[in-house]
């Protein structure tokens, strides 16, 4: 790993765990293991850093969630969303989204990090309306939208609050509804 | 009004729109037009009145929004939860949820204004489960859960990108839906 890749993943590590503003320059420079001559010969200014961190963390999250929905068949791939978003806000060291994060700490809408995260969820949004698209559901304008803020409604409940089961299969059956998914009947000849 | 209502009234003001950490005692007491040794006399640290900002804060929401959804009938509180909340992100000069703010710059579900949000949505999702209990849902608990997670996709969604009135049919729509909320036929004798 280059030095400069070593010091976006220490600082999204950092940003994530403690937040933007409570994680100063002395502590990056301190976890990542480099002098602050160092750092700033890479990153000239702590908002550089952030955003080479936020855009590590949109390729991470983007891939992660890409493969994972993408190991169910079309049709099953606007719920398998869902799924993604409830195993993640129960995985151990949830925090949040690290880009609602950011839109909350640099509240500004103009302000850089802020941008930077309403791209990250348009993005977001677009794949999910192509998933509806692809599985022929109907009207996949709306549901791609429906299907996005119970997402987002799971990852701050989530982090508000911690995971809870609850809030799981909340929003299952609430993608179930909207996706009118039906049990699977019971083998025949009972 | 108090010198320490005073206070508190401007620091909530400062904190939902740039941040708890970007806040500093300088600005707040600037703006509150009192000098530091007065500010720290009423609260000796600013943890003390990021406490006080936010207990005003929880009071200001749920007078408003229940003063907004007891306006209605018993039978159409639930949906007026989310009607209220479509609303206030519509608002002009909305930063999101005060509280989700909160436990995103402070990240650690220990830290004092983080458990201030726990149980400011715990509150929120205990009126929700008396909501759906009057007015006789089915489930009240599932259902409950369900407009809460809706809603909070609503806040986020729209501190991110910017209120969209798509957003706002999308989560009436799935709360209708999940509400079985029929639309109202036509008056007889067309």
């Amino acid at each position: 790993m280059t030095t400069a890749a070593h010091i976006t993943r220490t600082a999204l590590n950092l940003f994530y765990r403690h937040g933007f503003h409570a994680s100063g320059v002395d502590l990056l420079s301190q976890e990542a293991g480099v002098t602050k001559r160092t750092l700033y010969r890479h990153f000239p200014t702590k908002d550089a850093l952030i955003a080479a961190a936020l855009d590590l963390r949109h390729e991470q999250f983007m891939s992660g969630m890409q493969a994972f929905v993408e190991s169910a068949p079309a049709q099953q791939r606007p719920l398998a969303y869902i799924e993604f978003i409830a195993r993640w806000a129960a995985s151990h060291d949830f925090h949040g989204c690290a880009f609602i994060n950011a839109a909350a700490e640099f509240s500004q809408a103009t302000a850089a990090p802020h941008m930077q995260a309403a791209r990250h969820k348009s993005e977001v949004q677009g794949y999910l309306m192509t998933l509806c698209e692809t599985a022929a559901v109907q009207n996949p304008e709306l549901i791609s939208m429906q299907l996005f803020l119970i997402g987002e409604g799971v990852i701050v409940s989530s982090q508000v609050n911690g995971f809870n089961s609850a809030v799981g299969e909340a929003a299952l059956e609430t993608a179930k509804t909207l996706l009118k998914v039906r049990p699977r009947r019971a083998p025949s000849g009972a």
